[in-house]
Parts: structure tokens; sequence; C-alpha cells
């Protein structure tokens, strides 16, 4: 474990108090021209952030160091207190978790994503003209009969939504450094697996093996008739929640990768169902039985994505509206409100910007300025300063009281 | 390689974005009576870095780490990227590579000065009265000549200017670690050369043989008539800007030692004449053919280091009216300003006070202030927060689209 956890594992005791992470996915911005030169943050009415701003203290939060852009999974790392450069955490492993799959230590996962390939084997579409979720998860079922096991490996073949789905492996011995072989454009032909080690060489077998036979069952369609396999990765629990921090922590996500991200912190994944509205009755109901309560909101990621900015600041909006009252009539002990990562309209990606980040306690530093406001400039001038995302964890941990006296 | 330099290498790409990073020698400085409670950069009239700062993330960076003053050596390598701490370049190296002397693996260096002593062997005077160029030139020739080479130890000698030069040591298993010999000051004998390893003591004979022969060959002047030798080192070359960033790195310097710290980390070093005209026409020249462009502008640390406050706002002054047109002129995707350290001009030497940072791009997160300015309390103020200098070419190189997503 790193040095950092242990210190934090030592002196972290469990108490009553609560504490809630309210994290916005892509949340950081940069200023927009559209928005009157503010950023989606800066520019949404969000009278329950602002009244909580101006009791709380504000900064900065880099998920991995400055200048790096992270992916959703060091983003979170970084959020649950690990060193993101520490754990490779690869997609397959998340996707698996997000939609429930109980993984063993012998398991290797990839996503895969259905697609078409004309009679040369040439990928025409790597998406399989985005099938539906229903016709994708008939063609899993297909797949998961025909091939249940491959030269002593179990083989578990799941949908996930639309096009995509996750496959296991689950065999002693096998590893998980294999590169893609979807080969990221149209025109040529899938990618040989190949292993980069010994024990990846032995997955590689296998997946050969799968894809042969995949091909086979599938090759009556004219669409959809081919996978192509993504982001292997071996399973690797994290330390948890509960013996790292002493935390009875749940997870209010309602997308399947978050999900599975805290899933491997051990955190408790309740259902969430797929609105604001949804979000909050999870948290009521789960609120009497945990101490830490990590919430997720997915849509100003996706919104960021697509550089719709109005659409950004509509959902701080909503979220200020609906999920922020709910969470504030339990008065948790420490309310923490940031991001994963920033994604920029402007950019239409992840992004390395530092993250807004804002926790409300009795014993916060506010600022002293009168308009005191949750955004990136307030943030950048906060008590809290420019921290790693690291850090964060142990600051909620003291906040709420849960965190002893380090020396004597 | 440091773990974090290798997760950058593996981020980066080469692309055609250009990125230019001009360095003020020793920019930071603390408010001045004489300047009306100003610092000279918050004094200097600056146009077009005013204009500039109004639409740049600000920001300071600490060149090691808080309250640690940085010799111009480690200053460089934080800018550069590297862990300041983690590499020792002495100052005989720096001197060789900034003269274009072509380091071997085995090679050993130190700079000297051309000194004075009495028949006793006392020091009377460190510099030899400021002899000039020419003088001393001549004297390295007639050492180089008698001293080709010690105990199967190759030597070189090569002058630098005015009193300074410098002597390389080649042979396989010599080591660098040797205290100076100069006494620091006058009226005591040289010290004698002592090896602190094994490596280092082999080092420590030779250059016994050298000072000995040295006197030798100097004995006839009343003046200039034997050498103290200074920072002994080894030749280390960093992880090259092309390795670790995919960076085409040119460096447009007037000093042999930014010119040897530059080539070190693997950059082009182009002729760049003596002014700041002819640094604007060495960037004009280099533009097409590198990527990346690190301007070091001296005069700067040179007023600070004499206590010359309008000095050194002048210099900020006349780099602002020649320098920033002709860099801007060229559109870089990225132009960073800032320094390699401070030299405040009350304490007439470098300091550890956190250093002015400016990032201009179409991603920067400029000032909500009215008057935003390039200055230590803007900067203060700034969107980026209070940096270690190791993180700034990750930064630069995001901002200029080079580094791809960390992980999933």
């Amino acid at each position: 474990m790193e040095p950092r956890l242990e210190i934090i594992a030592q002196l972290a005791s469990e108490t009553p108090s609560k504490i809630v992470l309210l994290v916005f996915d892509g949340l950081g911005d940069v200023p927009l021209a559209e928005l009157g030169g503010m950023t989606p943050l800066e520019a949404a009415r969000k009278p329950n952030l602002k009244t909580l701003a101006a009791a709380s203290s504000l900064g900065l939060i880099d998920p991995v160091f400055p200048g790096v852009t992270p992916g959703s999974g060091p983003g979170h790392l970084g959020l649950f207190g690990y060193e993101p450069t520490a754990y490779e955490i690869g997609r397959g492993l998340i996707e698996g978790l997000g939609i429930g799959f109980a993984f063993s230590g012998d398991d290797v996962a990839s996503r895969f994503n259905f697609a078409t390939m004309d009679e040369a084997g040439t990928i025409t579409d790597r998406r399989a003209g985005r099938i539906g979720s229903e016709e994708a998860a008939g063609l899993c079922a297909r797949l998961q009969e025909a091939i249940p096991e491959i030269d002593g490996a179990r083989v578990f073949v799941r949908a996930v939504k639309e096009h995509r789905g996750v496959a296991v492996f689950r065999k002693a011995g096998l590893g998980g450094s294999l590169p893609d072989t979807d080969p990221q454009k149209t025109g040529v032909p899938q990618l040989e697996p190949v292993g980069l080690d010994d024990r990846s060489k032995a997955t590689a077998a296998v997946v050969r093996t799968f894809l042969r036979r995949a091909n086979e069952v599938l090759r009556d369609r004219r669409t959809a008739n081919t996978v192509l396999m993504r982001g292997f990765s071996t399973y690797l629990p994290l330390p948890s929640f509960l013996d790292l921090y002493k935390l009875r922590a749940c997870a209010i996500a309602t997308y399947p990768m978050y999900r599975g991200l805290a899933s491997l912190a051990g955190m408790e994944v309740v259902a969430a169902g797929e609105t604001l509205e949804d979000e909050v009755r999870a948290l009521e109901k789960a609120w009497d039985s945990h101490t830490f309560f990590f919430i997720h909101v997915k849509k100003t990621d996706s919104y960021g994505e697509d550089g719709n900015a109005r659409g950004k600041t509509s959902v701080i909006e909503e979220t200020d509206r609906i999920l922020l009252p709910a969470i504030l009539e339990k008065r948790p002990a420490v309310l923490c409100v940031t991001g994963d990562h920033s994604t920029p309209c402007a950019l239409k990606a992840h992004s390395w910007h530092p993250v807004p980040l804002m926790i409300h306690s009795v014993s916060a530093i506010p600022s002293a300025e009168a308009d005191a406001d949750f955004g990136e400039r307030h943030c950048a001038r906060g008590s809290l300063g420019r921290l790693r995302a690291k850090y964060l964890m142990p600051l909620l941990l003291s906040h709420a009281g849960k965190l002893v006296k380090f020396g004597a």
C-alpha cells in the first residue's frame, strides 16, 4: 500500500459523522464567449451552491498531476484517495464492474464492440450501426451459449448497452497486458491478439480462439458479425474504504463505469435509477446505514464532450435545484462538491485544467470576498489553494472529525 | 527515469503546434520603496505583456520546492521538466557545454579561474585582476600544450571569458565528487584536491598533478600565475526533449551557461548573437524547423544581482518592445513567460521567492479582474495557483494539444 494511505489508515477511526462527496463529472471548464466570458459553472444560476460557497473552503484539485488529462478511471481514483499513477485500471474491468459482474482474482476482462466486417474480413463499421441494446443482448446470449469455455478458461459474455459488451476469461495464470484488437478505424482488418508478457501470451491464445468462434457464431449476419476487443485488464481490487478510512461507503451513480469504480474501492453500489430524482431517493434510502456517500452526476461531462455550454450549465442548475436541497436537509458533517476532471466545452474533451473544489463543514475557511461563489476563478483564489486530488479524502475525513493526530 | 517523466513520455505525441518559453533570468522580485512599493515587473511599462496577461492563465512556480533558492542549473532543470533534486549538474559541465565542448561519458569537467598567488603560495587575487579574454586564451593554449595528458587521462584546457576557463579530464573511471580548490577568499593558499569517493580520489590525484604542472607553466608570471578549480562534475546527459516530449527544441540564449543547459536537454542551440534584436533574428530563422523555443533573457538577473531596480525594469520594458512583438507575430499555440528563479534587487542575489508565470493559449483561464497584469501579486491570485516548476512542461504540452489522455 502507498505509505500515505498506510498513515491515513492508522489515523482513521469510525465515527457516526457523515460525509457527502458530490461529483459533477467533467465539471471544470474555461471561459466562453457565448457565456459572456464565464464558464458554465460560473454562469449557472445555482442559489444553493452559491450560499454554500460563502460558507465553505474553496480550492482547485489536480486529478493526477498538473498538465495531465485524466481518463475517468484515474480521475475517480484520485478523488477516492488513491495515487492514480499507482494503479492501472483497464476499461474492461471498469465496464464489467459497472454491470455488476462478480469478478474473481483469476479473471481477465475486456470490453468489446459488436462491429461489421465484409467478406474479406475488413472492418466496415466499428459499432455495427450502433445496434440496439436488445439485439446486442440476444447476440451476447448466443455467444455465451456457444462458447462457454476455451482451453480450460471459463468464458463469460455480457451485454452492456447498445453495441457494447464485456468478455471475461477466467483461468489461473492469465495476464492482462494485451493491446486492443480494435483497429480504431475502418477499411482494415481486426488486429491480432498479442500478449506482451508470458501470462498475457496465454490470454492472447484464448482470445484468438474466442474471436474465431465468435465469427463462426455470427457468420449468418450481414451486420454485427464480429467483435472488436478493447481494454484488457486483470482484476485489481483497491484497498477498501472500510479498511482505509473506516467508512461505510455508498455509491449513488447512474452510469455503469462509475458504479464499477466505486465497487472497486469497496463501496456498496446501490440502485440509483436514471434521474437526479432517483438519486435523491437512493440517498434517502441509504442514509442511515452509511457514513460516506459518493454521488455522481454524469451529464456535465456529456454536455462538455458535446461542446454544449448551455446544456452543461443547465445540468448544474438542475442539480442545484433537485439534489442540493435533499443533501442539505440531511445535514452531513461534510459536504464536498467537485469533479473528477475538467471537460471544457471549447475542447469537447477531457482536459488537464484543475477542477473546482468546495468543502463545506463547520471548520471550513470561507472566502472573505462579498461575492463568493462556486466557480473556477473563485476557487483559484480559495483558502485551499491547489491540491492533488489524492489529498481530498484525508481532508474530508479531518473535516468530519475522523482522523486522529499524527505523532505525539 | 523519473516515473512522472515516463508517464509524460508515453502520453506525448509529435504535432506541428509550436510552444515558446520565454525566460527572464531572475525575474521574480519583491516590492521596492524606490518603485513606489511595486516590484520591477509590476512597475515596468509593458503594454504587450499586459495585454497578454488579460488573456492568459497566471500563477507562481517554485523552481525546486518552496523555500529553496536555486542556482541557474536547478532553476532551468525545473523549467525544462526535470526534478531538479534528481540531477546534480556541476558548474564545470555547464560551463563546458556553454562553449560547445563535445563531452564524452568518461569526462570530469571543472571550471577554473586564473588567480594570482605570492611566492609563499598565498592567493592574493582570486580573479587575477580580471584579466582580459585574449590574455587568458593565450594562457589556456600554453597550459593545453604543456599538459596534454596526466597518467592516462586526456586533459583539455579551454578559455571561457575573462579570467575563466574549463578543464576536462577524460579517463574511464574518474569520479566528480571533489570540493572546489578555490578557497573563496584571499590570504590563504589554494585548497588541496580531495576525492570524496574512490573514483573521485583517482580524479583528485590527476588534479593535483594538473595544478603542480600548471603552476610550473605559469611560474614566469607575476599575476595570473595559478588556477583555482571549481564545480567538478561528471557528464550526465538528461532525457532529451525529443525523447521525452516529442519536441524539436531550439534554444535561443546569448550566455554560455544557458546554452549549455539547453544542450544538456538535447535542444539545438542556435547562434543567438548578443542582443535582443539578435535573438529575434535567431527566432525567425529557427521558426519553421522547430516546435519548441526556449528564449533566454539574461539581464534581468544581472541587474537584480546589482540591486539596480530601474535597470531590471528597463530590461523587461525593452523585451516587451523588441522580443514580444516578434514572438506574437509568429502566433505560437502556446506562449509561456516566466523566470528560472527570483533575484530581488533588495537582496542582490538569487532568492527562494516563487516566480511569476503566465501561460497564453486559447484554453487559458484568464483572471476575471479588470486590471489583470503580469506581476508577482497578480500571479499569486491567478488561475494556475502555485506549482512546482517541473509541472510546467506537461502544462505547456497540454495547452498545445500534445498530450493524450492518461488512463481509460
